[in-house]
């Protein structure tokens, strides 16, 4: 496919950052949870090393937080997800499936607690409000839904924590990964979380007043100057060498979270209330297919992204990408239990890919 | 705002005619529903010229069919719409907005009867099927919810009978405004319906092969040849001129059915079990905005859309376009109930705009 114009309305939201972005000059945008994402500014690969080297501000405002509050907000929320959150830490982040009643993954977000009625749902690419509040009118559960007015900042990268500590203060490096902190921007507190869609470290900024957005990301961009500041967005390059899911392109609601090795984040025996639970335990070791990791030694055409044996599909092809540091092509797959068991690689296009397990080792590979 | 490139991935879902869009040189795309929505190959005003003189072929799998079957299946419906559709007749489309138990939008499909027990929902752009699946759980509603495999493909313009009927038959100009009939094409019979986002006239296929997509495509593109057929999407220009509204960018679920002039559409009086029936009892008469129709003699730059007068925000601006048929400049706008009252235009800019009713009466604005 050659590059194709995005057309842009209001139905694909703009942000507090937009302008900022657009002034930045952003090249490609997706649309996710129905807002622009800007996803590369000077090329995915060299945006990717600046990401890798440096420190990059990504507006991230379509990371939606589906707020949920008043009496029955933890019944709902564990009645959504398999993962037990009776333990969660107030401004902890907690990654969380939720999965519907067949254990097929509606989304896969980071929950935040501020108080039992009080919660956060920071979601991937689907409408989670829709369900939240179907289910919520249905079992008559005493909640409030709502999206709330908040727009993510990400800084991410290895000098990521130095441009957060002149912005925020000295506070920020003491916040421990997906532990958050209120700190103080032009006077307004808000919520700054290590955490963020990369594997280069760096924080989350919770922006709750769109008139700071701009003084927010001035003022990044004039600290930042001397440590190479650029701005970025999720990078599909360092995303798969990371090994980082992305809803709706590595599994969708047709997905089970056995099938996409998140196995830890499934509580079968906590005595929670979620509605996927007698599914997923049905479904436990019985599941279908596995994503694994694909790794060639050259750019392979996928047609369909079907990954045939002898005529027959064995697996697909979810997301791929050249890896300029390894020099290799990466390939994230959902793959048959079965054809796994026999087969360590699979012949693509007359070139032999070898079946790695998730996350990558770039030592084991190379 | 310049060009930016829409960044593609499978979570942007691709179709079964996606292939053959591409090779006929589309240019740009909007995500609709999680997928690629085709929205130019020449320009918005070449295609706008197309599709009033001859004929268009248009790829609207996005246009998902939410697919309720299972005996309470008239029920979620007619829980989740405030239109009466006890008097739905088999193979009708019905466009019934969806409100929530405050009256806000949810979506605004087009509602196809099969049997009481068997309905689709051919959604605006909004995950409906997490609202009706959520809903369906909490009231224990004994219903089946799924994105059915249907791509629908619009044939619209003034020459589209006369293509529909090479390629379907003699059947097809029997067929009135939204109403359907199962026609065959290779010996597979789907629903061909009078309707489609345009009012050029036309039919839209309900594709339930994705086999046939490309086969179908390219019977439309020969059989169409001498009446320059051409591809095409639904046209920004067009729709504006004939008042389509557009879920997302004209209304979303802050607004009411009020609000959007859909008065005709809700039915009060009927007996019915909509769960937005009280909220929009009481809005009646008393909603604070109404969509109108603005219309500027040129090009005007509208801050954030904002309408202001005397620096009050009195509405803002929904969608906008240049109308090269009329020489106008034409905008959507949720503007105050109250300003209308003592109002008949809005200064933007330093240029005065006229505004009134919908749908546009361009026999009364020249």
């Amino acid at each position: 496919m050659t590059d194709k114009i995005l057309s842009i309305s209001r139905r694909t939201r703009a942000t507090p950052f937009t302008r900022r972005v657009e002034a930045a000059g952003v090249k490609g945008y997706t649309v996710y949870n129905h807002m622009l994402l800007p996803t590369f500014f000077e090329s995915n690969e060299a945006d990717y090393w600046s990401l890798c080297r440096d420190v990059q501000v990504w507006d991230v405002s379509c990371e939606r937080q589906i707020e949920v509050t008043g009496p029955d907000s933890e019944r709902l929320i564990q009645l959504m997800t398999p993962r037990d959150i009776s333990k969660a830490v107030v401004g902890q982040g907690l990654y969380a499936p939720l999965c519907d009643e067949t254990g097929g993954m509606i989304n896969d977000p980071v929950l935040i607690k501020f108080a039992a009625n009080h919660w956060w749902v920071s979601i991937a690419d689907s409408d989670v409000r829709l369900w939240a509040r179907g289910l919520a009118l249905g079992f008559k559960l005493d909640v409030a839904i709502r999206e709330a007015p908040i727009w993510p900042l990400a800084v991410q990268g290895p000098k990521a924590e130095i441009l957060v500590t002149r912005v925020f203060g000295d506070e920020a490096p003491g916040i421990r990964f997906f532990r958050s902190k209120m700190l103080e921007f032009h006077g307004r507190a808000m919520m700054v979380m290590r955490s963020g869609y990369s594997k280069q470290g760096g924080f989350e900024i919770y922006l709750n007043d769109p008139e700071l957005a701009e003084p927010l990301w001035d003022e990044l961009f004039a600290q930042g100057k001397d440590l190479q500041v650029r701005p970025g967005g999720p990078n599909l390059i360092e995303r798969i060498e990371s090994s980082l899911l992305s809803y709706g392109n590595d599994m969708n609601y047709n997905n089970n979270p056995f099938e996409c090795g998140l196995d830890a984040f499934i509580d079968l025996d906590a005595g929670i209330e979620a509605m996927s639970l007698p599914a997923l335990r049905a479904l436990k070791g019985k599941h279908v297919h596995q994503l694994m990791g694909l790794v060639f030694d050259q750019v392979v055409a996928i047609p369909d992204c079907a990954i045939l044996d002898s005529g027959q599909v064995v697996g697909d092809v979810r997301s791929q990408v050249w890896s300029p540091r390894y020099g290799k092509y990466l390939a994230l797959a959902m793959m048959r239990r079965d054809y796994l068991e026999h087969n360590q690689s699979v012949t693509v296009d007359g070139k032999i890919g070898t079946i790695v397990d998730l996350p990558f080792d770039f030592d084991a590979i190379r």
